[in-house]
Parts: C-alpha cells; sequence; structure tokens
C-alpha cells in the first residue's frame, strides 16, 4: 500500500512536471507560427489589417528606419506597396528561445537582383508581438565561401 | 498489486521523459556557454588558437567576406589584430534552439564610433560549433525612434 502511494504520487508529480515542458515546447512552437505567420501577411501580403492583428498592445521598434507602435508598421507596408510592390521575403529557418522568435530571412525588394540577408528578432507576450530588433545586410556579388549567405 | 505496477511503470516512464526534457534544457545551456565562450576568445581575445579548440571537424562559412575553416577564421583574427586591435565585440542576448545558438551583438570596430549591429547563428554537433551565419549593419547615426538597435 505504501509502495503504492508513493508511486502514484511520483507518477503524478513527474507527469505534472512533464506536461509544463511540454506547455512549454508547445508555447515555443506556437510563438514560431505566430511570427512566420504576421511575417507573411505584414511583409509579402503587406496587408496591415491582418498583420497588426498579431501586435501587442504595444510595438516597441529597433529598426533605426521603423517608428514605433503600429503605426510605424502600416507606414513601412505602405512605402513597400508603393515602391516594391513585387517584394518577397522567404524565412529559410526559425529558431524560438523563450519569448523570442528570430527568422533568418532572405529579403528581395526587386525580382532578379540578389536582395539582403535579414535576420529578425521578435519578443512575444500573451501570443503577441511586442517588440522587434533586425540586422540587415546586402547580398554581395561574389564571397570568400562557396556556402551562400544562408 | 495491478495499481502500485502500473503507477510505477508510469512514473518510471515520466521521469524517464522528465529527464530527457530536463537534459534537452542543460544541452542548450551547455551550446549557449561554448559559443559565448568562443566568442570572447576569438573576437575579443582574438586568440585564433583558444577559439579553434571549440571547433568541429569542419566549420562551415557563411559571412561572405570569410573563407571555410579554421584557416578562414585565423586570417579574420589577424585582420582584426592588425588592422582594429582595440575592437570589441558585446553580446547583448543570446538565444539556443536545438542545435542552433543565436547571438545578438554590438561590434565596434574603433573606440568612440557607434559600430554594427550583428546577429550571428552557430551550428553545434557534439558541442563543437560547426558552422556559421551572420548578418551585419552598421549603427546609423540617427534613427526613427528612441530605442536603440538593441
Amino acid at each position: 500500500m505504501l509502495r503504492s502511494t508513493v508511486a502514484i504520487a511520483v507518477a503524478a508529480l513527474a507527469l505534472t512536471a512533464l506536461a509544463a515542458g511540454a506547455a512549454d515546447a508547445q508555447q515555443l512552437e506556437a510563438n514560431k507560427k505566430i511570427v512566420v505567420e504576421f511575417y507573411d501577411k505584414a511583409i509579402n501580403q503587406k496587408d496591415f489589417e491582418a498583420a497588426s492583428k498579431y501586435l501587442g498592445s504595444r510595438y516597441t521598434q529597433h529598426n533605426p528606419n521603423a517608428a514605433d507602435g503600429p503605426e510605424g508598421l502600416k507606414a513601412f507596408l505602405q512605402f513597400l506597396k508603393e515602391k516594391f510592390p513585387a517584394s518577397r521575403s522567404e524565412i529559410k529557418r526559425v529558431f524560438a528561445d523563450g519569448d523570442y522568435v528570430i527568422v533568418h530571412v532572405h529579403a528581395v525588394r526587386e525580382p532578379g537582383t540578389r536582395g539582403n540577408a535579414i535576420i529578425d528578432v521578435f519578443k512575444l507576450e500573451n501570443g503577441k508581438i511586442v517588440e522587434h530588433w533586425d540586422v540587415l545586410q546586402p547580398i554581395p556579388e561574389k564571397a570568400a565561401n562557396i556556402n551562400g549567405m544562408f
């Protein structure tokens, strides 16, 4: 009886901890999905209404060319629509750690050009995007290795 | 007796899965530590001998300015030593997901200059660094927000 009770208690504790770990893993995957969908709706579809649903009560911007908040995103998407309507961004890999999702992106503003390598970092709170950092580098014509930037 | 046996079996299974999850989390932290140490020895200390110990049997390079393999790193550190001996890089945040570690870095080649924002991605195999991607952007003088690039 004692052995049974102890085993049940251990099983319950272990399953609780296991469930917490699984929930963490699920949250990371859910965060990745949110960012990938947001990215497509914003940068590829250039659909501010659809993209803005993914933003939280704040959208703190670290890209030096964009203003804070949804208004900054709206202005950027308007710029893309007007100047680079055929621009496309392809997410090459996506990572998640804690509240952060990182995407490695090949962004081409005009079809047929080499485009830019970009890595974006998004912070999420309660399933919403609240902060953004990025780094952008034009892909050079020649390289010291044959591996490409991705 | 049956209840006891089932409970023990469930406890054993749950604990095994839990241990696997804990091992994964430990591996992510270990990978972060490896990359942070490598980064300091390579980019700040410019000590190729010390840094090369962190590399695996291959070091596939995606930075367009660097050649593959340890020789590419050696040449880059020699360039830093000669041209920018006072260069410093500060890791602002570090992430890990699976075999990958991502660092967000403020790199200043000459003290007093604004420097570059860099995001590096490293792939690890068996605790060794085997592949590297990065994106680099000069920090501009003026920005459309007050948050800085970090």
